[in-house]
C-alpha cells in the first residue's frame, strides 16, 4: 500500500509530522510512503504548484494525506500558479468527486463554539460537497460588454455527475442517522433544476432515508439557528464550500477537523482519496510549535477507514484523540499550553493504552 | 408622491395593514396609496404572479410596500408562475439593484439568537446585496449532455454593474462605521475577479472607507465565528441572498428584519425603492393574529428614509419600535403573547409620546 505525502506549505509540514508519527506507531505491514511538494514549495522548487511529479505520485498511490497550501509570497501571483491551484489541480485530475466533511461538537469543548452550548454540541452533521463539477470547473474568462469588462463563469451539472454524490451521500446517510438534505437554489438555478430532480430519482434505491429539499439562503439559515437538525447534508460544489465552512465555525474548532476526498477508484481494500484538514496553511503561525495536529491526525484516521480498509486502526486514533482533548492536552488555539509536538506525543502514547 | 402596496400573500396582508397604520398616524400630506396584487393571490385573479396592471402601478409610484409571497397552492406550479417570480420580476423590471439589509441586535432580545449573548450584541452590519445581475439573471437552460440532461446558468458581472452597487455600498459605509467587506470568490471565479478590481477601483473615490476583501467560504465561517467585525458587506446577487439571511440568523429575530431594494430613479425626496420584511408568507401561521408586524413597520421606516426623505418620520418609527420591545411587548416568536393587532396599538400608541 503506497502512501503519497504532500505537506505543502505554511504549518502543514508541522502538522503532517505529527501525523505520520501516529501512522508509524500503528506499524502497519506493507506501507510505503512518497513524499511530493504542492503549494508554493512547489512553485519555488519546481515553478509551479503542482509539478508533474507530484501528480503522477498521487496516480500511483491508494491515498495522498495532504497538509495545507498557501503563502503569503505568492499573493501577486497570476491565478493559474498560485498555491489554491494544485488543490483544485488534484480534484480534477484525480477525479475526488466526493467530500466528505464531518462536523460534530467535542463534548467538552462546547466553550469554543460562538454558539451557546446546548446548540454546539447537538451539531453532529456530515456535509457531503461535489468537488468536480459546478462554477468551479465550467469554462470561464472576461469579454467585453456595453459595462466594461465582464467576467463571466458557466454554472452546470448533469445527471450523472449528480447520481454519482448523491449516491455517496444516501450511502452515508445510511450509515448515519438515514436523512439526508439536499441543498440547491432551485428557485432560480436550472443547474439546480436537474440537480434535484435527479437526487429525487437516486432516493428511490435508498428507501430507508428520509429524503429533504432546502434552499441554500435557508440553509445557512438553519445552520446557525437550529444545527442540530441536520444528519447528511449533499450539495453542489459552490454551496459545499460555503456550507461546509459555515458547519466547521458553529463547531468552533477549526484545528480539530479533518475531511475526505474521495475518488472512483478502487483500492485494494478501499476508494482511492485525500486527505486533508480543514484549517489552512497559517503562514503566520508557521514553524513555531504552536499548529494544533489534531485535524492533521484525523485526517490520517479518515484516510485509514476509506482507503486502507483499516476501520479498527481509524477508531483507535479517533479515540487517541478524543482521549487527550478530554484530559485538558491542547494547544493555545483552544485555550491550552501544549505545544505541537507534546500533542502528539500525547497522542502517541495514549494510542498504546488502547 | 404615491405608494404602491403589495401585500402580497400568508401573513403579507395582515402585517402590511399594521404598517398602514402606523403611515396613517403620521399623517403626511399629499400621499396616495394603491393596492396591487402579488404573488399567489395575483395567479388566482390573473394567471400570473405578477401582472401587468401591479407592474405598472410600481412604476408610477414613489415606493412600494411589499408584503410577503408564497403560498403551499403554487408548490407544483411551473417556475414562472410560482410566487417568488414576482419578486424577482418586481427587482428586474423596476432596476431594484441594490438590496439593503441591516441586521443588528436588538438590546434585551440577544437572548433568542442561537449565538452566545455578547456575540449577538456585538452584530451591527449592513449587507448590501447587488440584486439585478449574477447567475440569477444570467442565461440559463436545460441541455443534453454525454452525462445526459445538464442544467446549466450562465454567472457574470461587468464593470458598470459592479461599479453602481460599489458606490451604494461605499456611501452606506461612510454612514456607518467606514469600513467596507467586499465578498467575493476571486480564487475560483472570473466573475468575481473583475468584482474585486472594480471595487478596488471604486475605492478610490472614498479615501476614508477602509476596504478589505473575504472569499465567500470565509465570510460564511466569520459571520459565526465573530459576527460583530463587520461593519458593512457588499457582494453580488447569489453571495448576498447567502450571507444575508445567515447574518439575519444571527441576530435571531427573523421577525425584527427589514430591508429595502432601491433602484436608480430618483423621486422627489429621495430614491425609488421596494422595502420588505425579510421573513416569508409563512402560510401555516396565516390570519391567526400571531404574526409579528414589527418587520413591515420598520420597512415602512425605511421607506419614509430612503424614498419620501422623511428621516425624522423614519427615526419616530424606529424609537417606537424599539420602546415597545423595550417593555417586553412582543408575539410568541419572541417569547411573548401580544397578537399581531396589540403589536400595532402599542407602536402607534409608543409612536404618539416620541
Ligand atoms: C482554496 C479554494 C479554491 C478551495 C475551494 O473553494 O474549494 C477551499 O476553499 C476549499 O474549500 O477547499
Ligand atoms: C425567493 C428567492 C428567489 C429570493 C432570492 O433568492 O433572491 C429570496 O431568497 C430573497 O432573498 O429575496
Amino acid at each position: 500500500m503506497k502512501i503519497a505525502v504532500f505537506a505543502g506549505d505554511g504549518i502543514g509540514p508541522e502538522v503532517t509530522a505529527q501525523a505520520l508519527r501516529v501512522l508509524d506507531e500503528l506499524s502497519l505491514p506493507g506501507l510505503t510512503l512518497f513524499e511530493g511538494d504542492v503549494g508554493a514549495v512547489a512553485y519555488r522548487r519546481h515553478g509551479q504548484p503542482l509539478p508533474d511529479e507530484t501528480l503522477e505520485m498521487a496516480r500511483a498511490a491508494d491515498a495522498v494525506l495532504f497538509g495545507a497550501v498557501g503563502d503569503f509570497s505568492c499573493d501577486d501571483l497570476p491565478r493559474h500558479l498560485r498555491p489554491e491551484q494544485a488543490i483544485l489541480g488534484l480534484r480534477s485530475e484525480l477525479g475526488l468527486f466526493a467530500n466528505l466533511r464531518p462536523a460534530a461538537g467535542f463534548p467538552g469543548l462546547e466553550h469554543l463554539s460562538s454558539l451557546k452550548p446546548e446548540i454546539a454540541r447537538s451539531i453532529d452533521v456530515l456535509v457531503v460537497r461535489e468537488l468536480n463539477g459546478d462554477v468551479y470547473f465550467g469554462d470561464k474568462g472576461e469579454r467585453a460588454s456595453a459595462g466594461g469588462r465582464e467576467g463571466w463563469d458557466a454554472m452546470s451539472y448533469n445527471e450523472a455527475e449528480v447520481r454519482r454524490i448523491a449516491h455517496t451521500a444516501f450511502r452515508a446517510a445510511m450509515g448515519r442517522g438515514k436523512r439526508l438534505t439536499s441543498v440547491d437554489k432551485a428557485n432560480v438555478l436550472e443547474t439546480s433544476r436537474i440537480w434535484r430532480e435527479t437526487v429525487i430519482d437516486v432516493a428511490k434505491d435508498y428507501p430507508e432515508v428520509t429524503l429533504d429539499h432546502m434552499y441554500v439562503d435557508n440553509a445557512a439559515m438553519q445552520m446557525v439557528k437550529a444545527p442540530g437538525q441536520f444528519d447528511t447534508i449533499v450539495t453542489g460544489n459552490l454551496f459545499g464550500d460555503i456550507l461546509s465552512d459555515q458547519a466547521s465555525a458553529c463547531v468552533g474548532s477549526i484545528g480539530l477537523l479533518a475531511s475526505a476526498s474521495l475518488g472512483e477508484r478502487q483500492t485494494e481494500h478501499g476508494t482511492f482519496g485525500l486527505y486533508e484538514p480543514i484549517h489552512g496553511s497559517a503562514p503566520d503561525i508557521a514553524g513555531q510549535d504552536k499548529a494544533n495536529p489534531v485535524a492533521a491526525v484525523l485526517s490520517l484516521a479518515m484516510l485509514l477507514r476509506h482507503s486502507l480498509g483499516r476501520e479498527d486502526e481509524a477508531v483507535r486514533v479517533e479515540r487517541a484523540v478524543e482521549g487527550i482533548l478530554a484530559e485538558g492536552i491542547f494547544g493555545g488555539d483552544l485555550g491550552g499550553n501544549a505545544t505541537t509536538g507534546e500533542i502528539g506525543d500525547a497522542i502517541v502514547s495514549k494510542l498504546l493504552t488502547i
